[in-house]
């Protein structure tokens, strides 16, 4: 496995595959990885030639209010996992290699979909996403790109700008990574106190329940209202439970797909969690 | 010479010349092309291996009382005169091709040098163009791409973006074409009357006499000044006469290479001219 800081160095690395027409896997992400990454490298593993992570820790996603300075950077941790799960390129580059030293005049937006949900408290988040994934997109040029369905809202934004904006990427949305008891993984996790690690999974089931409560016939605002109350009976400070199609759109009731959204405060971290939920035959 | 008018056809198209590494050269146009766009088909010729010219006036980049109906579409004639010049692949799509179906969420905005010059009369004018330019990128994926300095303004927004974006194309400006009296050739041209066309290379006139005098040492302000003197003497209406540094940043005196920029009305026809001029040696 090859580590590249600097755009000629990765572009110099990825000609030869370019040159013979392999295909580009890519995946990116801010470091810090867990098992939940390391599927999306997987999945890439098993569909193209050759693979890129890169680990880059952006500034122009985070708020003012928001760590970018604390925001955990695990190198060589991070290349070791990446290196058993079989990445071929690591790409780290510095801030000053991402963004140079002239004044940015360019900004991506994607209206609507980055309002609520995780926007709402967010402002300027998903721009940030969007030029970052934008520039990386351009720097590395790959067939395929893969985000986990954990951060459902950015692949549906990721979604929504690759084919607003023609680039020729396929976006591939890798299912949720879980502990045994069900709980998404997430770096956040961690955080979490012996006890309120107990109580999480209560999420997971509570979405579970859900679809089932869907299927059998409920109406879509009772099973909000029943998500809710299961998670502040289980002393959760819920930030919101909402239901969407898959492209983000709002929906008042279950007659297409949907899928399920809920952000809660357990102690004083902060979880999200969503479940898909197919449409009654 | 090979017309494609989808996505699909023209990738076709394009995948032996991929596959071959051959160097692809790109001129986005809206047709109704002068000699100052075939230029542009030279230009690329000498320097590429296939030469790829997309003829698309994009509703995007027109404003509310901008006459986006009865912009003249000239395809047959555009399409004889590109193969009299060694264009390969004419890609004239339809707004549905290009837009789909669906609704577009995505825009791309360069701040700062979209404000003035030929910004201020057309909000939103720049966001459409980088939005369709970045489309066109993404689907003809050239090496290079061509762009006349007769719309500085948008040749330095593209220039901006391009490298805020991190886009693998190299922008070449091409300079501009002119009569043998000086007008810069434009299809508006066409719309003056002989009285007017013989009026018109005053514009030129004044921006050489321009550059002697700021070579000569004159104060940029008093140079600008004169420019708009020479101009209203002639019977124009002056839009702007406004001198930027090459990135479009304001300037207050002559320390550095400039571009002295001029619009104005001469009866019903509005006309825009640059010139750029070296800095002191």
């Amino acid at each position: 496995m090859k580590t590249e800081t600097t755009i000629q160095g990765l572009t110099a690395s990825l000609n030869p595959a370019r040159a013979t027409r392999k295909t580009i896997g890519f995946i990116p992400t801010m470091g810090n990885l867990h098992q939940g990454h390391l599927n999306l490298v997987r999945e890439a593993r098993q569909l193209c030639d050759v693979v890129v992570v890169s680990i880059f820790v952006n500034p122009t996603q985070f708020g003012p209010n928001e760590d970018f300075d604390n925001y955990p950077r695990t190198l060589e941790q991070d290349s070791n996992l990446l290196a058993e799960v079989g990445c071929d390129i690591v790409f780290a580059p510095s801030v000053e290699q991402m963004y140079g030293k002239y004044p940015r005049l360019t900004n991506i937006s994607v209206s609507e979909i980055t309002n609520d949900l995780c926007g709402l408290q967010r402002p300027g988040h998903f721009d940030g996403v969007a030029l970052v994934v934008t520039k990386l997109f351009n720097i590395v040029q790959p067939n395929f790109a893969f985000f986990g369905q954990k951060d459902y809202q950015q692949l549906a934004v990721i979604k929504q700008m690759v084919r607003d904006l023609s680039i020729p990427i396929e976006v591939i949305g890798v299912p949720i990574a879980r502990a045994e008891d069900g709980l998404a993984l997430s770096s956040r996790n961690g955080y979490l106190t012996e006890q309120d690690r107990q109580t999480a999974p209560v999420i997971f089931k509570a979405l579970k329940t859900a679809e089932q409560n869907l299927h059998s016939g409920q109406v879509l605002s009772d099973t909000l209202g029943q998500i809710r109350a299961s998670l502040t009976d289980a002393g959760l400070i819920v930030d919101y439970v909402e239901v969407r199609n898959p492209m983000l759109q709002k929906v008042d009731q279950f007659d297409q797909d949907v899928v399920l959204f809920v952000a809660a405060k357990l102690g004083k971290t902060r979880l999200i969690d969503n479940l898909q939920v197919k449409r009654p035959a």
